[in-house]
């Protein structure tokens, strides 16, 4: 089986499938525009566990087991896991999958990672290496805090640029062929790390921006398409200030997507209302707003092709307190009905 | 195209080849019995730079080069990186492949990574995705020890069932044809995530042993081989501890791999006389050992077909201290000569 092949891009001659999705998101989350989208809305932000990571572990275990039972799959046909989150060492997703018996590649992409995933199970399926395979990626809201800033008991103030992390899992059964009509992976773009020389890590958006605009013009010129060829571009968690520079960047190549994006960071809180500053971010962000919003529209037929692209920012405590910038990287992914 | 297919294994039916490799190691990886197999032993462990993360990416950065350069292949055919590191956030890789201009998927499975990376870049080129793809992985004794135990500073001690982080990395070139006759990888077989139950993060031989022989096992069963099949077994940084362990687990289920195998851990340092404690670990350990000493071995004609098996301990600081296990997973990886 032979797929197109642009500079960064790969376009499936058979598509995989999406054939199960799910999403489970903490409470805060639940008290957002987007809560009806979600599978699970869980009150308890520790999801019934003793600290926010293993609470994370369950949040990701109980979402790919919603996904594989969402999708008719049986799980003999699923072949690997491909997995992460924003913890160092991936513990999130060590401890939600080690009990699933099935083989893992561990990803990390920063809050990129939901696109990472889903680009090597679309990948691997689309190659034939499996009939199914599942991606998965989660964020916390506690454990990224305490991960990347200070933990929650310190009540540390935020500024107006700060992102709100999104205590958010989104799990997908991306497979060889569906039953029914369901959205397919047509293509995917990978991103390069790129390094705008940024160091403020309350504001990812800016930091991550020049990535996506990097992605996007990669996918427009390998695919040989206009923005309009989309019906949605939507980023991960650009929040308000990289939306303005995302778009901004493009337009100076020659790109006016304005109609087309959004930004799953703006569209999760209502940021007046809920107080989340410049929007929602994490990896489950995107995850999640995929799992629930952007696949349901594209379903019930309202948008017939969007381009997905989550959005990460390169950093830990240690890079950041040694003074290095924080590069960003974006994955696009195209997903059609079919 | 068509690859058989085991239930966690690929055999490829055009296997990719490693067209070129290289290895990048400390001051105290070039006094060991290895030393005289890589490419560079720098002896300054910061690499030029004024911290040990830092340094880590530099030698990262070194490696890539190298290893294209080696292989001849142009950089416009290279359309994929896949690379980790041990820090949290993968900051090693990121800085170390920031400024390559190439797309990069961002890896994390503790020491299993260079196990992880070959077998992705290998499905990736064998799929026709690409051309070429670069494998790299990467550890550093200081970013390490002060990640995962104590800041070298400390002046810790250490028990005896410790092992000691390589400062190393190994990059390689894998690509879908090649001019010259070099090793090719054959199969590979994904492993799952094992847990034992075992917590102490002074005795990771222990905590991956099981997930070694689980992948092993699997690949023996997938391929419908014997140990004897390969001419080596070579598993990443199980130290002396892990390597018994492994081979009792094995026994108990029929195999007898005690002529077969070797571990990288073991074969790194001289133990006694490097006071490395139970042998070399880090994924850097086992991904400079293949490009240097393996490899060569099998270049030269000595080992005709290598089961090469990375392992990995699956844990943070921040799990250990909430009191969690410490699963293993280990990948392993079939490389012959073509």
């Amino acid at each position: 089986m032979k797929e197109s092949v642009g500079n960064q891009s790969i376009v499936f001659e058979k598509p995989p499938a999406i054939t199960g999705a799910a999403s489970t998101v903490g409470p805060k989350e639940g008290e957002g525009p987007l809560a009806s989208y979600f599978d699970e809305v869980c009150d308890d932000p520790t999801f019934g566990q003793d600290s926010w990571e293993k609470g994370e572990s369950e949040m990701m275990r109980r979402t790919v087991e919603k996904a594989i039972k969402k999708s008719n799959v049986p799980k003999y046909d699923i072949k690997y896991i491909f997995g992460g989150d924003l913890n160092g060492q991936l513990i999130g997703t060590t401890f939600g999958l080690k009990d699933m018996n099935m083989p893992v590649f561990g990803l990390y992409g920063a809050c990129s990672t939901c696109g990472e995933s889903l680009s090597l199970a679309a990948m691997t399926v689309a190659a034939e290496y499996a009939k199914s395979a599942v991606a998965v990626t989660s964020s916390h809201y506690g454990s990224a805090e305490k991960q990347f800033r200070f933990p929650l008991e310190y009540g540390n103030q935020r500024p107006l640029s700060a992102t709100w992390t999104v205590t958010g899992c989104g799990a997908f059964v991306v497979s060889s062929k569906s039953e029914t009509v369901c959205p397919h992976i047509t293509a995917v773009t990978t991103g390069k790390i790129v390094d705008y020389g940024i160091k403020d890590s309350f504001n990812m958006g800016a930091c991550m921006a020049p990535a996506a605009a990097d992605v996007i013009y990669q996918n427009f010129k390998d695919l040989n398409v206009r923005p309009d060829y989309y019906d949605k571009i939507i980023t991960g968690d650009l929040g308000s200030i990289g939306k303005k520079i995302l778009i901004d960047l493009l337009f100076e190549q020659g790109y006016d997507i304005s109609h087309q994006h959004d930004d799953c960071g703006l569209m999760i809180y209502d940021n007046e209302a809920q107080d989340t500053h410049s929007g929602g971010s994490g990896c489950g962000c995107s995850a999640s707003t995929l799992a629930g919003y952007i696949l349901q529209n594209i379903n019930s037929g309202k948008w017939g092709r969007v381009l997905f692209v989550p959005t990460g920012a390169l950093l830990s405590t240690v890079s950041y307190n040694e003074g290095e910038t924080i590069p960003g990287i974006a994955h696009a992914v195209v997903i059609e009905q079919k």
